[in-house]
């Protein structure tokens, strides 16, 4: 191996232990023939449909439960930790569902930082944001379906900045959220990490969806957590109040921040070089 | 591998990176005179007990300590959020065990489902549904056993149609929820998988037992959530008031529809040419 | 594999693609010459020390939080959801921690369990479980010393039967318990399960943490939940009230119990001829 | 392997099947030349600013969305359970992100921890500190940033000995506190794991994030939970009220000396000879 780390000292990214793959064109013709390119868009539209149809009648039954009109019991519910973990184990399941068919973006932050990293191709980003935004709106649809005057009464699921935060801390809010999200999402997909951390086991859907799950439990005061366009755009089409399509720009601005800003820490910080930090818990931090 | 992929190109399914099993047999008559049959028989009915048993006085305790009547103390207990945990953990724990001895199913659902798909045969199908129903029944007639006042006071644990809600919602309900679960099921235990997806190790039991907490901490407000017939029909049987009796069907339509839009999902939609769609994360995903 | 299992189809229970270790005995001389014997009940005293240490100020925690006397706000605290996790957490990290060093098993109902089927030695097993209870005592001191007042005045953290549930009720809510989480421990240590299912990684802390958690969704509301005798001795030792020591015996009887017919079900019922039993989610279910 | 044995019979701590590093050097004049290093510290900061920005923010709003001024749902929030999730799944996913970069400290007791054992240089140690107390300053500036009055009025997130407790008892919390952490970090990488125990793989982050868990049920009711003096010094400083520096120095004595003797446990108790200890749920408890 010293051979490898010494191409790497000479400024080189490539090492020999690992494979890592060209980047992807931004329109790739040949994917667009294939039965597996059309399959990965079904997937990424039933996996939204599914998370939103989940989450979003997770917060309306977790407030219908604590209405003090409804009930007297006002700790009924799964309260917020409930919803959190909605989002979060969701998340969880899907990726580990989709992982092998579409990637398991489920998210078009994930999907445009993934693209900045020249993981897919132009065309697959973009048709993947368009199924997981119908996916969106069609699961929140669903929930409305069920039950509307409760769907309408409780907030519809929306996204909408808090009272008492100004629309730069519900920005930065969704800036930071996404970054954890995506920079997770990097580190557990790395092409490198099974031939370099052998003890820390790939087991990408579980910390992705633990992600989520953190990033809930810190910003739902504040914007409700979206980290999600997909997610946010498709409780705003349903609900569909001026409040929520107000602050709707905050929504996609700031996670496509901060998943360009985890795209770039992970490229061109963590990435340059990475063979040789093998880290003090290794057997040889030295190397 | 390239050879691989131009024939799955061809319609073929199969690949020669995994060994993809024949369908069983309706009637295999060659299981029946083994003892691993009649042991998976036991463990299916033993794991339905258990998990009846743990779940049901879960719901029942909670329900005794939050009553204002005994307990000044509004927020005892495991909340809902509690209850969820229960009926998922229980399904991570009992799929583990299990899994090696009889395949892990402990719901009537997802051995339709795995019957549908062909992964096992009628008579096994059949025999397991019965196990199951039975040990549903036992494990919550123990929770009766222990404390007769409480259990029919709580509404011993019962599936039935919250108010506010029609009768096809509760349909829609139990028939996506059990989707969730049974999609979760096929995508664990998908032979391609450990060939395929080296990134997404085989947890089974782990995402199978998030997806039924998921799905309790959605509709758990709208039908106390079945997705699993002999979890109903076993809280039925031993409580037998005419309100479990009359929605009882639903909890045997929708699971039954739900695993079978997941087995056609899966086997048509998702396996259909499997090999060529190795996404977005993984090191290639334009072959 | 094919005479492998036309060997287990004789009645032999041995087969070729696992070691099945010979049955320990009742006395191993040699392993009393042994420091990794000494260091094993080291390890054994120091966990079950944490353990208690850990749970038991959760609980007293809790309910110093939720006082009316004290604190207007009664929902504070970790909840009866929190303390479950931290009996469950605690056993996932310490099984995790010390399952090399000793084979985890910081409960003497688990040890129990292992002697019967033979996996123990009878020397090993009875300084395992001196071990574990002069630990558990440690560590419900500490709590103690921390906060002498709270600690009495909140109940010490001793399992006591509940009003309203017959002597025989809650010895069978602790054969119950036990047994679920002595049939996991089986369950996710069989030397047959690696070679077996390649489907389910022998992850063994964590569903063994999670068997504990559930058995205490369960059955807090009845017994306080012990399935550890060391667990109820120390808190009795330290609390030392006569409601405390009267119950004590089901909190030995049950668990010994529980952890028996656990022992029996997994080496009777589904170790015989466990080899030829596949499940029906594997490629082959027929063999 | 009977030969390795031997050799570690005769009270040699060296075994042939795992390969056991030398220390580190104090000073490693090489490693200052690396651009690995560099990225070390700068993930140690990035992760460290993510954790306090992450927590502090679920326990401000945690405590403002139960404020009964503001809200009249005393219920609200997600509870000191969700806190102590927030922490604990936070060490999980950057545990996770950064270990194959920095060895994953996020904490400078854990880094003074792997000091003593020699598994990094004094430097290292030194600096990694250094960027772990300015992200923690940085994480929790961010945080006042968002909301001033609120993060002013709710306590600011900074640890404080709770009324009822002695000092000594806060310092005792802290340690034992951080000698579970720090034991489960050791457990967790011990090089010799993979070798010897096969049955249980090494998920390091996982039990190390619940183990930050447990540790925050257990103590949030005693000193608010520091064990990472990091996190307790970034709060002071943001904070910077005399209640919260008079009582920092518990917060640095306490961890430090838990993760002394969790080294100390960890390297002369558990490791001398460690290969001889098998386990009794190994197949073979006697060797």
């Amino acid at each position: 191996m010293t051979k490898d780390v010494e191409v790497a000292e000479r400024g080189s990214f490539s090492s020999k232990d690992y494979h890592d793959p060209p980047p992807a064109p931004l329109i790739d013709s040949v994917e667009l023939t294939k039965w597996s390119f059309y399959r990965a868009l079904i997937a990424e539209f039933v996996a939204t449909l599914l998370f939103l149809y989940i989450t979003v009648l997770t917060v309306i039954g977790y407030k219908s439960q604590t209405d003090p009109a409804l009930n007297a019991d006002g700790c009924g519910g799964v309260g917020i930790l409930g919803i959190a973990w909605a989002f979060g184990g969701m998340i969880f399941i899907l990726v580990y569902c989709t992982a092998g068919i579409s990637g398991g973006h489920i998210n078009p932050a994930v999907t445009f930082g993934l693209f900045l990293a020249r993981k897919v191709s132009l065309v697959r980003a973009v048709l993947y944001m368009v199924a997981q935004c119908l996916g969106a709106i069609a699961g929140v649809g669903l929930v409305k379906a069920f039950q509307k005057s409760f769907y309408t009464k409780y907030g519809g699921g929306a996204n909408e900045l808090a009272d008492g935060y100004s629309t730069g801390v519900g920005l930065a809010a969704e800036i930071i959220g996404t970054f954890v999200l995506v920079y997770t999402v990097f580190s557990a997909t790395d092409p490198k990490r099974s031939a370099r951390d052998s003890h820390v086991p790939v087991l990408a859907p579980l910390p992705i969806g633990f992600a989520v799950f953190m990033v809930h439990l810190a910003t739902i005061p504040i914007t409700g957590t979206g980290i999600n366009p997909a997610r946010s755009l498709g409780a705003a089409v349903i609900y569909d109040k001026k409040k929520a399509w107000d602050d709707q720009w905050i929504f996609w601005v700031g996670p496509f921040i901060g998943a360009a800003i985890a795209a770039f820490y992970h490229q061109f910080i963590l990435r340059a070089g990475a063979a040789k930090a093998l880290g003090s818990f290794r057997s040889n931090p030295h190397n």
